[in-house]
């Protein structure tokens, strides 16, 4: 039995957000539905909107991390309960049979379904998913400001995961917003020492707070140059075109830069620059249920949170504005008040 | 005391190789020299006699894939004897104290000497070398042949134990000639399911027989494509420009493009490619000596060997214009005989 749901809907590409009934239909039997206390507001959600990348279809409910609470679960669903606090990302849905689910990297299968893609994401009452990607959420973190954890969070946390980034790394930070103001708090704690990149001074303070050990303008080749051959690991979190041969000759030998920003422009890479100090270059998406797990395990114990400003979801397009605007400092969260 | 070695030298960019007389002067404390039996004809000789990086000087002594026996040490040397049967590639000195030397990774050492840049190498009677650069070659090896493990085989077989590749990975080799056929033995015996890129069909069947499980002509678009996220690792060992976005498409989640050869042309790098499957790119030089003394054992154990031709050092000349020729098949290796 499923009733009308109020959300928050684009009625068109880059149209504003208007709130409608949406019914989603039975519950199926290996999803839960989600009541939404809080969601977070990404910069993809606006590529979304927009139909930047050209597969949406409309209307559309965006919001993709979510924290709230379970208030019904299908009826196969049997490791998930009704008034468990959990949390929703980007992916709502995977196949869990393929190598990549199978081996625990489920947000590397390829039938995963983003949440806010053919589905009906979290601005809104309530949001289904299936139940793996459900995370619970620890009493150690602090519920209210969390969502970004799911998407932002993740996105930084996983690469450190995934590549063995060690304590006694050096890790370069490109991009001090949303995702990069988390990375330096995941690293700081993590034990390394952290350069920040960023071509705005008056982040320069601010990144110190977040745990940076050093701030570097990536626009000043002379203190780009100054990192020659030193840093272990660079984590590049915007989509901008940089200086990539000068950021690649920061790499120390067997370093690491890599993406999880959709740089859209091709990046030229030189073989002769990668391969005398096995350099290496990648890209991540998102994280795993097992990740996202691990991220919030590690958070509540050093009770890293993200930098937010809160909205009532009632104010959802003034909360569009200030983020299209540039201003979000660092990540928005919207708090369910329908 | 230091005698006058016959040697084979190019005295000037290109030209063809004239026996001299060269005198080293006296030999360092913590080098041996090395009585060359056999050494391996290179593409990267052809390199550094044509000046085509800017920096040789003339007249030069090319010569890296060194097979010998220790027939002087240094003074301060304690860990070679004279009388050992030793090899010596790419690499001829290297500081010992630097965190890469330190890491037992001496060949991403900032300070590594080449045995041919600023040094003399084994077109000669007799060659020099750090002791830490002469591997001992065990019994297990047929030594006549193995002059090009020491440049060719270890460039294709240290990436392998770098970056952890387990006999349950599928692995793909393009290029198969002196670098190439040696990756297809050592992978087959790695236990790895291996497929062979060649554009040239007359190489298909000694691709099956070096070990290939699979080969694929990497002009083929439909052969390519039937390949699409199936491979873990693709070692690219050839210096040409290729379809880069179709061979990124071969890789499996999680997978790594790895390039041994000096492609020179930038590789436009696709980040919305690599993101979603978590790939990488890379490259790496060489190995260490103690990567290279892991060769031997396994390349001893599995009695793999280059395919060789013999040429006596006095056809050095002759042997030069075959590897210009694109004839040789598939590794040269000189025999002294002065």
């Amino acid at each position: 039995m499923s009733t009308s749901i109020p959300a928050y809907a684009a009625r068109a590409a880059g149209a504003p957000l208007e709130l409608i009934g949406h019914d989603p239909g039975p519950l199926p039997v290996d999803e839960v539905e989600i009541t939404v206390e809080s969601c977070g507001l990404c910069h993809s959600d606006l590529t979304m909107i927009d139909n930047e990348l050209g597969f949406c279809s409309y209307p559309m409910i965006a919001g993709h991390e979510i924290i709230g609470t379970i208030s019904a679960v299908g009826a196969h669903v049997t490791t998930r309960q009704i008034g468990q606090k959990v949390g929703l990302g980007w992916y709502a849905r995977s196949c869990l049979a393929c190598p990549q689910c199978l081996s625990g990297n489920h947000n590397l299968c390829p039938q995963a379904q983003p949440t806010i893609v053919g589905r009906a994401g979290g601005f809104a009452e309530r949001v289904r998913c299936q139940w793996i990607w459900a995370t619970p959420v620890p009493e150690t973190v602090e519920a209210a400001s969390a969502g970004p954890m799911f998407c932002g969070g993740i996105t930084v946390f996983n690469p450190l995961v995934q590549f063995g980034i060690s304590p006694t790394d050096r890790v370069g930070v490109i991009g001090i917003g949303g995702l990069g103001h988390l990375a330096l708090k995941f690293l700081h704690r993590w034990g390394c020492e952290v350069v920040a990149f960023t071509s705005s001074d008056n982040k320069r303070q601010e990144a110190l707070d977040f745990g940076a050990s050093r701030v570097v303008n990536s626009r000043n080749r002379e203190e780009m140059q100054s990192l020659q051959g030193s840093l272990d690991f660079i984590l590049c979190t915007v989509n901008a075109t940089l200086d990539w041969p000068v950021i690649l000759q920061a790499l120390a030998p067997q370093g690491r830069l890599h993406f999880v920003g959709l740089v859209l422009e091709p990046i030229p890479v030189s073989v002769p620059q990668l391969l005398p100090s096995q350099s290496s270059l990648s890209g991540s998406p998102l994280g795993s249920p097992a990740t996202m797990s691990t991220l919030l395990d590690f958070a509540g114990r050093h009770r890293i949170t993200p930098q937010a400003e809160f909205f009532p979801m009632s104010r959802i397009n003034d909360a569009i504005a200030h983020l299209r605007a540039g201003k979000a400092r660092y990540r928005i969260v919207l708090q369910a008040d329908f």
